[in-house]
């Protein structure tokens, strides 16, 4: 079987980082508890390259021995996010520059991508490398750099390319320019491309959204060059891939703001992320699930987690029972490898508490005991777990520029793009609705029975006609508040919002404002269950269909707050604000009830979390998860299945109880 | 009829940020919305000059034309608040230098205002301008710059002026320097003018002080300047005028910090301001009043509100009914005109979301509905309406060299001097006593039954010797703690405190603190009323007079905490710590009355203000003013008088019902 | 008598700062007040060499006349801690280099100490200085430089004198540097010294660790010089001394960061510190013991109290009997002098809020009669009190290098070394425990019956292995979470935890977490009494002793909490977490009972504290204190004794009542 048909269970090795030679003794302990992949190399650049152009693959080469013996597979990182010294005391320009200056060395991702003379050593030392490593059986692909971002990169040159890349889009002509970002104001106009000032300072939101996008293009430029250099000498059974990385609240939370990862994932054969959450009693599977999903809609395949917590942070220790629970949960969205950082906790530097799977002191502690269970157990159900496909009927739509813009223009009350994508992701995550992510250059909306569009502010007329069309001709568009407010150039449509749109929700807005205890009524709200509108809010007027909130003030309470319409054969909702997640998950059900779009069966919703796909076999496959301290009911949601875990049979209907932080696999006998 | 003498009811216009040719359709819906004058070129460089020397007077001119052709006034501003980017590439050392270094390119009010290069640009500029368009029948007056600061200006240029200034304040006499400013402390000395060091790192509130007093004079000197550049070009009949505001708290709360509104508005033939507000539930007035009686007080004359919200921010959007109160709140005040920023909602940049009286679909919306009634009730009234008069019996004693040291010196929990202003302000506000501001270097305290001196921490001995002056010949002075404390220089007295009043207050301290739950016990508090102070706290000892408040606490219930005494033919009251406002206003009501000094007469205070003054022809006018969402009852507080918008006839105490955000508006019948 | 054989109660004095010549009037009231010493001189080179090369000692000599006369004692402060400007303009290289940049010019030490400029024109300073007033009969002693600290330092010349430092440390065998601080993490490691980057970027708690410990040996060497220049030209019988101080959090709080004081204090005759404290209704002596106890440590002998607050900020200002109890309380801890900062409040600059003890009017305010009392008293009873001496029984184990590791490595919840430290440290005051501290150098740990470790995270094997042959032989050693976890280069030690004392405290865990609600339960803490874990905790295995707390909780209810375990014949206890100091002071009582170690008799603890000692006759003293506003009783815990300030004699057991804010002094009668 290749090792890409089985489930991969890895962990992050770096025998750099040793007190002491491990290496026998930790494959040992792999092989105890199942692991069947490493994933080295990755940021040791000045082991690899201690000096300049003097390479040692000491620890490659003996790790790749080792591992080959213990038939453990091998992923390659290759090293670049993190450079020597040496090559920043030559080359003081290799560090990034950005709104504050020049960065000191010292951390990783640091230097400016784009700079020749990191891009000189990163092709000797990639070339090297794979040169170096391809042939050897145990190495099964690549990950090319590491969550890899423009680091804020704005040094003198990268603005010199910046210029270039706007007189092509303004086809040399400064005054379309000048209109198109609204230059006028504040004195910003140019009449001579030489008049460019430093972009640094810009309170032009149109502009800085521009070099937004331009500095996440970098990243997919810098990508793609890596893949193709390792292109070159990988064999062909060999992927590459590359562990993307969420917007950071602590964990990850949203959509990326550094990366346009629907860009930058075309140079990869396999896409890849790591994902790390909230843990104990604030554990909900919600990160694993959202992140999945994302990741999976890249490519709209099976993906990799190349990272993801073991103990983590001191506050994420698991309880008994969560490291189990999360192994499957990534599985359940379609993850094909889960792969801990790291194996063991490290003894110096700056993450030495951000805990492996092994403590500091190399024990068998609560949490590899437990990796001990799930390691069997991929290895027995594999099979049936491997390769899980999925048709979900909903996507969300998300907008790297409607991100980048509302940093500008936020929302009154802290909230942000990413907390209005996780309100709605979220609501439908706990109803049991999977879903997939689209971006406005999606071109297949048609694929999906319901389209949800976060907060969709630099919508493209392109998109918005053919969300249009999309529901003239059945489908179901929910969307929000500060959605298809301005062009892809952050500039505000100056006719009656929500721009096209219009008809297709039956509302028209021209004042908007925050609220101060303004309340909601509706079908599915009396007055008195205090449902209040949270911060930002649109003073809807209906112009065809039905209210379903109003607002309830001495000076709102004339305008809608939500409002559904038939338009053609499908359907628009638009919500004119934020409210509780307990209302939302009410407006929706009703929504997809209405168009016969029905949930995973098998719970009444959180916290046990049931997850579908077919497998290779074509059987159904569910998962239940329950993200709960306490043990939970369920019920089979299929008409005859196996419960993988027991071998015992199941009919529909039939009351499963999952043990608290428990899980339950449920396999169609066909 | 001179425009001057119609109530002006006014738009910032921006045709060069026009997304598309709006001209006239903007003047058409202007029209209907009664509005008789814009404000246009403020901040336009870029626009007119879009090369170096190359002059574009396009949107001018075309606006001109258009607005004579509709009959609406226009003000010229000058447009050096904003440069272009040209002109900082080749020159870079016009962006600001202060303490963070030099500022980056992008913003407006970011360049150093006594920097010759860009003197010599705003030169050029402004008399092309002036030159352009003085003869044109439709320009009524000029505003120079706008909001103009110092910007913090600290380049190794302006310091070397602020040395030689030094030099003369001293009369070249290093040791005086030494001596004033206390220089000796931490080895600060300097013994030889070549060793003044660079202020920006300075630890001494005298020193920093005197350069904030020197960066404000920078200001007045830039304002005069322009004043006189345009003056050389303009008409006789056109007014210049400037666009002061306040310290900005996310609105317009008090004394600005970084201008000398009594000095700079010298070169000014109107003063002018911009007050900005909370709204919706939040509105008070306080602010519409605080702003105009400060700006009426500096030429003691009448002003122009030059920028005030429409819609503004999200959260300001008007309940029904405020646009309107607000609008006659500034008449009341004295303003004689009222004009928006701005037109219509811009389409890019950052201020998108400072929404003008049109949103982005220039559409009629609610606000620019209440607006047509307000432009139809300017033209109707506006006779009766204009150069209101007042002649307030209580001046509020404010000082920028206080507000300068309290902030190096700050009061214990956050408390600042504008909070004691406002504080006083607010009290009186409410209670419908007028009042003018004074400056310490005001002459005529003896045009004023009152004077309330809040925090006059940096007291010259010269105000001082004239305030004990004016209270034995009659006067009343309400001071408070931090008063008298230090000299013009920030030295602090030497001698009991408060220095030279003490015998007028009829008390002395020599010790004070910050209240841990100090009770207040007097005349018009008891104990049980659990009144207590707020923050810092004098310890004063009674010499003569009476106590109307004492501390109640273990340790400082020994020492009065208010005194009331009589000194010459005046009164002296000493505030030795902050309180509620609702005690502040008992115990002013009770000095007042003593006093003989009588409010507004027509309603019992907040929520129903009551503004007074007489028009031109010699006829008292009472604004009635409801800032509540409940309508609210008043009495007619004239012999005879006439309901200007109703035309009903009213005699005194006839009771006036005033819907919810409503305005009555009372003139004599003679 | 000798001057050193007498309390001195003293003021530090500026001759320089004052508005008038005060220098007669200002003596009369220290004579007054029974002062009989001054500190002059410190921070005042502007003064004494006012342009380069020129010495001006006007103010040095007309004040040491003057006290001469009176019969005031002199200490002479080096004026090193603050530059003239004239020597910044000359070398601009003295004002340090941080990872700030460059500090401008104005406030006290912001120079780099090691700078060669700075050290000649300090070598001349304070040549000429000594020289000049070494044989003045009123000069006692020396006080060099004042606050010393490294400042940050981290220009290029002192980061190549580092890299010198590490080449010894490591045997110029880079490799071994690689290896113990970690380096292959995210490519830091160098393979040749010239690859050494700028160590302000670092991200490696090691490598940062250790250029602390090399700041604060830059301190420990500049005193060093400082004291053998004094010492060339001081009298035999004067002594030289410095006035530590101590970890900055709006008050002296606990061990100083950015000094190793064991280190330092060796150039010294006598240890100084300065001690500021909450005052007023927060007033507990806790700060004025634990500085008190801490200095009398570094040289095991008296120490001097160079400054502490007469009235302090606002807010300190004392309540009637504060500043009298805690003149007693210093002299309790062992301080032979207690000294005010300052002697009369600034009238410029940047402290005029920290007052002084006359205010800035020069009259006899509150706080400076109660200042009469204690020189009465001081002069009265100083033979009496001069010189206590202790022997206490317990020790605290404090240690720089923890400290500062774990600034990068922090306590969830942002609590810190020093709040260990202090939670300990403030239980044991609160019991009437006494204690010294030691260092991890200190090599007698058996002159205690108890030491207490609180985080001793950077704990060298040599100290850990000292420690357990401390408890074999008969020690009690009490250890908390975080301790023996890493060793001084800040690598943790990768076998099972605790390092090296595992069997000693008869626990061992391989995990830790962050308590979200986790109680505890033990032998003095019933579950209901929702004893709750404060952040970190440990998850503790019992391997030997006793449970004396358990984790309440679904998870974590397996492990223990503390455990107490004999081992040879000593004890140690090991609290896995904190909790409330109810709770600690509990647990620790026990631990003392079960070690039969007695706490100071005469009280139930705080607020009623009784500081004990030998005077020089070899008798008893007790101090018994009422930290509170009402007044306390207590007992007489002597067999027979004097009570000294009112003459009475007291049997033991006797009843007393201290007064609000009051003290006792008792006398052992023999």
């Amino acid at each position: 079987m290749r090792a890409m048909d089985k489930i991969l269970y890895g962990v992050a090795y770096y025998d750099e980082y040793m007190p002491y030679d491990r290496l026998d003794a930790d494959i040992a302990m792999m092989k105890k508890a199942g692991i069947n992949l490493v994933r080295i190399a990755e940021s040791t650049w000045s082991t690899l390259e201690p000096q300049e152009g003097i390479f040692d693959f000491y620890h490659i080469d003996r790790v790749l021995k080792a591992m080959t013996d213990a038939g453990i597979y091998v992923i390659i990182g290759t090293p670049t996010y993190a450079v020597p010294s040496w090559m920043v005391l030559k080359h003081p320009d290799i560090m990034v520059t950005t709104e504050k200056g020049r960065s000191l060395y010292g951390a990783r991702q640091i230097m400016d991508i784009t700079n020749k003379s990191y891009l000189f050593y990163c092709e000797r030392i990639i070339q090297k490398l794979i040169e170096h490593v391809a042939a050897h059986p145990a190495v099964i692909g690549y990950q090319i750099d590491n969550e890899t971002k423009h680091y804020g990169t704005a040094s003198p040159e990268i603005q010199r390319e910046f210029l270039g890349y706007l007189k092509k889009k303004f086809h040399n002509d400064v005054e379309e320019m000048n209109r198109e970002f609204g230059f006028n104001y504040w004195s910003n106009a140019i009449h001579s491309w030489e008049d460019f000032p430093d972009v640094r300072g810009t309170i032009n939101g149109s502009l800085a959204g521009e070099y937004e996008k331009f500095q996440r293009e970098l990243v997919t430029k810098f990508l793609a060059w890596q893949s193709d250099l390792v292109r070159e000498y990988k064999r062909k059974d060999q992927f590459i891939t590359h562990n993307f990385d969420f917007e950071w609240r602590g964990s990850s939370y949203g959509v990326q703001p550094d990366v346009n990862h629907f860009h930058a994932v075309t140079c990869l054969d396999v896409a890849g992320c790591d994902i790390y959450h909230p843990s104990q009693g604030k554990l909900t599977g919600a990160e694993v699930a959202f992140g999945g999903d994302l990741t999976r809609s890249l490519k709209r395949n099976n993906y990799y987690v190349l990272e993801t917590q073991a103990q983590g942070f001191p506050e994420w220790t698991p309880y008994d029972g969560q490291l189990r629970l999360l192994a499957f949960s990534h599985l359940a969205s379609g993850a094909d490898l889960v792969e801990y950082w790291h194996w063991h906790s490290l003894h110096n530097a700056c993450e030495t508490y951000w805990k492996g799977l092994l403590s500091h002191d190399f024990a068998e502690n609560q949490t590899y005991q437990e990796a001990i269970t799930i390691g069997r157990d991929f290895q027995k159900l594999g099979e049936s777990l491997i390769h899980l496909k999925k048709e979900n009927k909903i996507a969300i739509l998300v907008s790297n520029e409607s991100l980048t813009a509302l940093k500008r223009f936020p929302f009154t009350g802290g909230i942000t793009y990413n907390d209005v994508v996780r309100w709605l992701y979220d609501a439908l995550y706990e109803m049991n609705y999977e879903c997939d992510f689209i971006s406005p250059e999606y071109t297949c909306f048609s694929k999906y029975q319901a389209i949800i569009m976060p907060a969709f502010y630099c919508a493209p007329e392109e998109t918005l006609i053919r969300l249009k069309e999309y529901v003239r001709e059945g489908g179901v568009l929910v969307g929000t508040f500060k959605s298809c407010f301005a062009n892809e150039n952050v500039k505000v449509y100056h006719n009656t919002q929500p721009h096209i749109l219009r008809e297709c929700f039956g509302v028209s807005y021209d004042q908007f404002t925050v609220a101060e205890e303004v309340g909601l009524v509706g079908e599915y709200c009396k007055v008195e269950d205090r449902e209040l509108v949270n911060g930002f809010m649109e003073c809807l007027r209906v112009e065809s269909g039905n209210e379903i909130l109003s607002y309830v003030h001495e000076n709102w309470g004339q305008y809608a707050a939500a409002v559904i319409n038939s338009y053609g054969n499908g359907t628009g909702v638009y919500l004119g604000c934020m409210f509780s997640k307990k209302l939302l998950k009410k407006v929706l059900q009703n929504i997809m009830d209405k168009a016969n779009i029905i949930q995973n069966a098998g719970s009444d919703g959180f916290p046990v979390i049931v997850r579908s796909g077919t497998n290779t076999q074509g059987k159904r496959i569910d998962y239940l998860f329950n993200y709960s301290g306490e043990k939970q009911s369920a019920w089979c949601p299929q008409k005859r299945c196996q419960e993988l875990l027991s071998g015992k049979m199941l009919q529909e209907k039939d009351l499963i109880v999952i043990p608290k932080w428990g899980v339950i696999i449920l396999e169609e006998v066909l």
